[in-house]
């Protein structure tokens, strides 16, 4: 399961190339940055309401799709989830999650 | 690089029976739900910031961020990121991202 | 201009017999509370976009968005705009915004 | 009741002059744009979460704290509501809510 992001990745590259009208990735591609932006906070809020409805599958929809745009969001971008995986990598490598607390976060 | 999600969700549950000050995310866990959602809906106000910055490093780390928190979201509610991934390869799967064009979004 | 809130709330209250597609406020009643909710989430994405692209117009028009559906939330459940008003100037009253302070927030 | 907005942000106007540790406001003004951007992303997430408990006391306050920092954010960019309530008077007038409907809006 572990390849999906890789694979989903390699598909969001190609449709860069695809017609506007052909796919839905690629008509966000097409309007641009803030259509992508704008489902990210969308998904995102959909994500919290998933949560606090109590629905697990409804919620694993949720985080799929704000995973999902993000990746396009990375894609538009010409990052690869690989710079994100190394990015949590990273940080879980540094006596892990206390790295992240030792930032003084709330 | 592929298995960082499943690395890190091991490490979210154990931090389950971990005390409540001795790290991050065992702080998270004790604040609850709310305070979970209250990091999604912030972590993804920042990568929509990051990439309005135009600065690929903010915007991967914040992605990190936004990810990290769904992944704590996730095993707190006893889920795990394998059933984000496999809904992803389900569309994937069926014709890919045109499943979700077939569901008439936006 | 004081009044705008107070007969934007009476219309949104009246909009409450009418048929669902006899409007745009009449169609997100039909739709329910996710419906608005969802509009919030994407109201706030679209002000802080918005304000980084340095627009003055647009942020405007964003953030009246954003009051605009709040509003209809506020009037969907049955609540009124001076509630909101008088929590401001309780707050206000109270030596001001330092109360808010003393809540010891970030 | 319909005069807290223009007394709030007169106040918040005054707030600019502060030391950046005199209060809540001079402090966020003193962090600057994204911090104010990251609390409107907070409150609109935080009056998702209070809509979906169905509580009308932590919505107002919630639907408060969002008024508040849309206030602040206006202030930094040097704008006044009033200019927020005329652009919602502008569309109310305009046939009112059909224009928005009229943009062809979900």
């Amino acid at each position: 399961m572990s390849d999906v992001l890789n694979r989903l990745a390699d598909v969001l590259e190609q449709r860069k190339q695809a017609e506007p009208d052909s796919s839905y990735v690629a008509r966000l591609y097409a309007k641009g940055l803030d259509a992508i932006l704008k489902k990210i906070g969308e998904e995102a809020t959909e994500t919290v309401m998933a949560a606090k409805d109590g629905q697990p599958d409804k919620l694993v929809y949720e985080v799929a799709d704000l995973w999902f745009h993000s990746l396009v969001l990375l894609a538009q971008q010409d990052l690869h989830p690989d710079a994100v995986l190394a990015e949590l990598d990273r940080r879980f490598g540094l006596s892990g999650l206390e790295e992240k607390a030792a930032r003084g976060r709330q």
